[in-house]
């Protein structure tokens, strides 16, 4: 078999269609919110429901393969990536926006082996745009090629980001003295959708022109990498060197003088690792 | 005749659905960008000739009415609301996204009498969303009645608004405390989609909770004014008092106790009025 991949990424594009169906049914009738710690942190009933189809479904097929989920980790399963065929699953990325009914809300599961990330698939779903890359073969968006704008110069970029409140003083800061330089140099504007996969799919149809981001987690950020690479991009950690997925942070762009630009401008604070405990 | 305006909301629906076609075919091709003053500030062709279709086809049937279009004021036109019936269009909100291709851009339409909204009409063409209003008959979304969350608790909100350079330092230093003060509050998060009519409606269906904006035009609210408040929405000014038009700020929000609390957090900034010179 040449690809031997292609089947799993087949398998989880019915999956990952089936766990949109199931959000999108989820958004019309009423949601019981469970919070987890803050008003900032929520997760839903449908969050843990969703990641557990995606887990079950593909364990029944892949009985050896290994699980990185937000869910799952949530509830204290660990978040070590290994040699093994690993799924690395964010069953509603944009939570927020997903209890507000704000439009913006996505599947995202990414697929690695010996650590590299073979396919990635990002199902936006109340769009019903579904992003889908496999190593060496292109991104689509609902089966046509996309990809970045190719753009060069960061004053003619819109760039994207998102805001949070951050315990922290001097990390809350920071965020937002970022967003001042970025402001500043000046670019054509900073848009916050909400959703992290979905923010790398729209850099990688063109839509953006980049996205940076400190403290968000492997499963945001593992189907969206695939698909923005295939389209073309550029991911570098937001020190401007090489990307590390368990490091929670990245800039994805449309041309390497982007993303530089961006490392350049950016401050960075400290928000851990996902793969050591205590943070 | 019972309603004589609702003639003209039949016939705005018509005109603001063709606009939004047009906009939609033109992001089909290559975009000349026009640039008005600086990277920022946006202009293209379309948004040109898009506004010129909707003011040729209503001054065809409505040769008596005034008008107040972004781009007529941009070319010299006044921005003086009288009590003669007004039609107030954005041809294109969200002009940045369009350039980029970012999918969140709509066509604007307000219509006033005696200084008084009469309706409203947004689309948000690339989603294919028309929203429309009529005083006192209610906010719909592709004909589907719609209304505001109702949340009356400002932590559990999502709110929108809209971050751009200013030249200004002191203005631009505000606006960025401004979005750090509404994150402490905290809300669950603060949302940038880059078009202002569409955030209204946004807040109208209860995707959002809030929005706010100082430096907004007219024609940026006129339209989104009408679908939020049919939709149960409250329109104040940034200091809490009465909404104003012409006043280039406003808080859109899903109750008064919200409204009311945006208000009290926002520290206000200058930027003159639509209806004056030289601000």
């Amino acid at each position: 078999m040449s690809d031997p991949w292609q089947e799993c990424m087949d398998y989880c594009v019915e999956v990952t269609k089936k766990a949109g169906k199931m959000i999108c049914e989820a958004l019309q009738k009423d949601i019981s919110v469970v919070q987890k710690s803050s008003p900032v942190d929520l997760v839903t009933e449908t969050d843990q429901k969703v990641e557990q189809l995606i887990i079950s479904s593909i364990k029944d097929k892949y009985p050896t393969h290994s699980f990185i989920g937000e869910e799952s980790v949530a509830a204290g399963a660990p978040s070590i990536l290994t040699d093994n065929p690993t799924w690395i699953i964010d069953p509603i990325d944009g939570t927020t926006n997903f209890v507000h009914r704000f439009p913006i809300v996505s599947v995202s599961i990414g697929f690695s082996v010996k650590k590299e990330i073979e396919f990635g698939i990002v199902y936006s779903c109340i769009e019903d745009k579904l992003y889908t890359a496999r190593k060496g073969k292109g991104a689509f968006c609902n089966g046509v090629p996309i990809e970045v704008s190719r753009q060069e110069d960061i004053r003619h970029s819109l760039v994207l980001t998102e805001m949070g409140f951050k315990s922290d003083p001097e990390q809350f800061k920071t965020m937002l003295d970022n967003i001042h330089t970025i402001l500043t140099i000046p670019v054509h504007g900073i848009r916050c959708p909400g959703s992290a996969a979905v923010n790398m799919c729209l850099v990688a149809c063109g839509s953006a022109d980049a996205y940076y981001h400190i403290g968000i987690h492997c499963w945001d950020m593992a189907g969206g990498a695939a698909v923005v690479t295939e389209a073309g991009g550029v991911i570098v950690d937001i020190s401007g060197g090489p990307f590390d997925l368990m490091s929670r942070r990245l800039i994805v762009a449309s041309s390497r003088a982007i993303a530089e630009r961006i490392a350049k401008a950016i401050t960075e604070f400290h928000v851990g690792r996902d793969d050591t405990d205590g943070e």
